[in-house]
């Protein structure tokens, strides 16, 4: 491949094939460079060192699986409608990965260990999904908390069997669903302002 | 040490040590009969394979750590405040054993993962008490729901982050406390009947 053809977007899509491939314990820069014919000299101009690489790679997963679920908590339905939603959609994005191809989801979560300020960032912005759902909330004198930031990050810790990669291999247990149901409605109704 | 002195509680002890010793990976029954001072032979009299004994050591592990918690879903106090007695008690076990002895934690996180029946016996345990708390809950008219084991399992759930030994590292973050308290709030929340 020419040099000036070598893009950042091209290596991270080579990278992420290699990584499919090798495992994340094996696939290395040089694998990476071999893939799109050219030298590992050229991918090092885009990525200084292989962390950077990976941790490149894994921020992009995020932002390509997470796309759209920031849409459901900005749409029109009421705040408790929208929180069920959105706490579906993100079990449903983590299930359905998982299911369509368990080895990348394995080399995924072992991208998102490898790299934690990545996955802060990342549950930060889910946060302030849930926050502004719960703001709005308040506002409409549906929800109780008066600390929107707080409720957000105690629903997000109070869910977490269902998005946390760790738990993946429950996610296909027959009760999961009943499991799941049990949980937002116990936390929706711990956000609700008493009917 | 002569054979009819050998108790598989001797055995168990022992095992602790050597677990504790070698670490998981390496630990022997061979050496734990070396550390008794018998034949690996008199060990299998007692346990037939390793996986036996290490399996008896992840039952009397968990079995002696949350000694007296059951206790705290009996006592006279309100449902509410038992509740989150409970919840604390459990978090503060499991808190203080990681802080205690971190490579202790590790090796108990270990035998755990390699015992899940004996983990699905002592959750089913776990659920049992918070199931007696909820269920005295709704008969006093504090909580709400319908099924005190569904609910119980919710509970269980939503807690996951301060109980599960795969977030033993979060435990000693210093924004664990107020994140535990919003967790057990809005659990509480969620189960009570509106004033």
């Amino acid at each position: 491949m020419a040099e000036g053809a070598l893009t950042a977007e091209l290596i991270l899509g080579t990278t992420e094939d290699v990584l499919r491939r090798y495992g994340p314990a094996k696939a290395t820069v040089v694998d990476v460079a071999r893939a799109l014919g050219v030298s590992h000299g050229s991918v090092y101009r885009h990525f200084p060192t292989k962390a950077a690489l990976r941790e490149a790679v894994a921020r992009r997963w995020l932002e390509r699986w997470h796309e759209g679920l920031a849409d459901v908590a900005h749409t029109d339905a009421p705040a408790e409608q929208r929180l069920r939603d959105w706490l579906s959609t993100l079990f449903e994005i983590k299930r359905q990965k998982v299911r369509e191809d368990p080895e990348l989801f394995d080399t995924f979560a072992t991208l998102m260990r490898e790299n934690l300020a990545v996955v802060d960032d990342h549950v930060t912005g889910l946060e302030n999904d849930l926050a502004k759902i719960i703001a709005d909330g308040i506002e409409s004198g549906d929800f109780a908390p008066r600390d929107s930031k707080v409720a957000a990050r105690a629903v997000f810790d109070a869910t977490n069997r269902f998005h946390d990669p760790i738990y993946a291999a429950d996610w296909k247990a027959p009760t999961i669903d009943v499991a799941f149901s049990a949980v937002v409605s116990l936390v929706v109704s711990g956000l609700s302002v008493p009917d």
